[in-house]
């Protein structure tokens, strides 16, 4: 008898008809003859409206009481669920995240998963009933409860499919899938049917909402097939795996981009060891977030270094760039905002040549003017004019045929 | 230094201003010089939404399940006292039933306390915090999660008043005290100063809505003094303590009326033993929940069986009589429907003559009719025409003259 794990995120158990929908999908893959754990996340807005009312007690409330709040959220619907599945006559039982014995480390509101006990959900299962399970939630080893990070019932789902070696674990959504881009900007974008850890991974990263990118990571280690898919239909949606052979013959499988970024350009810097270190040490004792950082250097022998942060971060970021000009004496400090940056992700450009060609080549005939590029194995980003992204997002898409069906 | 318990109703807790208020209340309790334990109900009519956030779903939900669902409400209300009381610049904590160890039997939505752990509660008062528990709830020894029951907030904070050794209990409501009897229909209705717990037991199973009659059992068993007050003002309410000498010179300490009520008499019924137990065995196996008995015998030998229910058992009640009528063969069933109870309540009666003959004669002045009466050692009820009730409650209330300062 096969083991499945069932993630519902909060549009799919938003209200009592939408329950009813999630719970007859459980009982239907368990009357198909599996073992069914399902996941579930807290409904609709309702981790929105805890955090609003934290906010109307205080500005600033401590962390361990945010998770103490809104672990309630899940609490709720893994009940109304198993009331749910109850109702239409089959057993089941709801679990929170300390009674399986999800244990967490001890940073209150992005704790990180220590362990999972099976001994409970192993035994539900054995007594013929489906087993619920609170998502983004744990305990320490003294009892305390904590959060595992906004969206982590994503990285619930796929630690217990791990550690229950599950068959594969369905994430239901309220998109069918993953598409080669956004089709708010390009509606000739076409659903994925397969990819590989490594993508989904840089898409997430570079803009792409799709999942939780630990949850990604908890699948390509412990090798947990996802199938990320809607929760109102019954179209197959994308399945997510370890890279295959037929993955490398696609170039490029997505195509992405991110806004609202704000790029700083530090010239002159003395080209001495450690000096990148100290001044990344400096932008994140600001917490700031940095995106992507380029490193180029001139005859001279100083360096440039170029990074991107979001906008959001834009003031705090020109204060400590002005402290840096000022402790490296530097002439200059360049801030160009808004900027946006469109990438190219997919595993074939490992064996294939000519992927930065042809990208660069599709924006020179787009007009699109690039700032600055930086490549991994699998990406290809460039720096533009955001009044031209969503232009040079489409002439990317078309010029890798993403919008046509692969061999 | 004193250890304190404060217990705030739902109410009391309804939204953030009086969240607010309420975390100043125990602050100011701590600046006294106490160590403060706070119990906290589900805000204001939170229990009622989840509720019917599972009427949605199934209209018989698994009792296990809506424990999981109504002990969100009340993680909820402590989380945000929490963040209340360290915005106003004080050290506190919150925790769940579980967290403490309170310890349950296994009767879902009904649980009765087994045993409570003060060594996490200790603790974090050595840390100088305030400490905040959630009421109403608590965990088998498995970590099943159990609710006591609706009310049984109270329950919670004293019996931890209890375990802790507080120096009393204090009950915050949305009313400023016990009343000699309901404001609502006698206006010159008194709060009362001192009660013993046996007349408010009595009281409040005569229809006064008090305090959750476990919560005064508890108190008179394990003797904590519980102040019932209003979290609205600073005046003083009404003191629950045991049996004082001065409390003897009260012959009359309220006065209750019970509306809504039906009558049940059985006559000619066989007087022999084991005819009564059968009779009730067979009322409460229809879940028909029975308020006062009176048997009395006629010359035959025969008994006469009266008793009271709520209205709302009336129907299945009836079925209930006419079974009984057939199994003993009796020549009637009586219903009377609906009909009033009004009580008068004192440990006074105890050590005074009269008190009876000064009712009756009270209501027969008011030209009041007297279906039936029963008494008890500290109470003597009357069932009348609920036309009549509210008048009848005036005259006890006048007769008395609970409506002036006792000396």
């Amino acid at each position: 008898m096969e083991l499945i794990v069932q993630k519902f995120g909060g549009t799919s158990v938003a209200d009592a008809e939408r329950i009813h929908r999630a719970a007859r999908r459980a009982i239907r893959a368990k009357q198909e003859g599996n073992k069914v754990v399902m996941v579930v996340s807290a409904m609709g807005k309702s981790t929105d409206k805890l955090i609003s009312l934290a906010r109307d007690i205080s500005d600033d409330p401590p962390r361990r009481e945010l998770d103490m709040l809104l672990t309630t959220g899940e609490q709720v619907s893994i009940s109304l669920m198993a009331m749910a599945i109850h109702a239409a006559g089959h057993e089941a039982i709801s679990l929170t995240g300390g009674q399986i014995g999800l244990i967490t480390d001890s940073v209150h509101t992005k704790a990180r998963i220590q362990k999972i006990g099976t001994d409970r959900i192993r035994q539900e299962l054995e007594n013929d009933r489906i087993v619920i399970v609170a998502g983004f939630q744990g305990i320490d080893e003294s009892g305390e409860i904590y959060t595992l990070g906004r969206g982590a019932s994503d990285t619930t789902a796929v630690a217990l499919a791990a550690v229950l070696g599950a068959k594969y674990c369905e994430i239901y959504t309220d998109v069918d899938g993953v598409y080669t881009t956004d089709p708010r900007i390009e509606p000739k974008a076409r659903k994925i049917e397969w990819i590989s850890y490594d993508e989904i991974l840089e898409l997430a990263s570079q803009g792409a909402g799709v999942m939780h990118s630990r949850a990604i990571e908890f699948g390509k280690k412990y090798n947990v097939e996802i199938h990320v898919r809607s929760s109102f239909t019954d179209f197959s949606g994308t399945w997510i795996t370890h890279e295959e052979e037929h993955m490398e013959h696609i170039v490029v499988s997505g195509v992405t981009v991110k806004k609202d970024l704000a790029q700083f350009v530090l010239a002159g810097v003395p080209n001495q060891p450690g000096v990148a270190a100290n001044i990344f040490a400096h932008v994140a004792e600001h917490g700031v977030v940095v995106d992507d950082i380029i490193q180029t250097f001139d005859q001279s022998g100083h360096a440039s270094i170029s990074f991107t942060v979001e906008e959001s971060d834009l003031s705090e970021c020109k204060l400590v760039a002005e402290e840096i000009r000022q402790a490296y004496n530097l002439s200059e400090v360049i801030c160009k905002e808004p900027v946006a940056k469109v990438s190219a992700v997919g595993v074939g450009m490992r064996s294939h040549t000519g992927v930065a060609q042809k990208m660069f080549k599709a924006l020179a005939e787009a007009e699109v003017n690039i700032n600055t590029i930086t490549t991994s194995e699998i990406k290809i980003s460039c720096v533009i004019d955001p009044d031209q992204a969503d232009d040079a997002l489409r002439v990317i898409h078309a010029a890798f045929e993403l919008d046509k069906e692969p061999e």
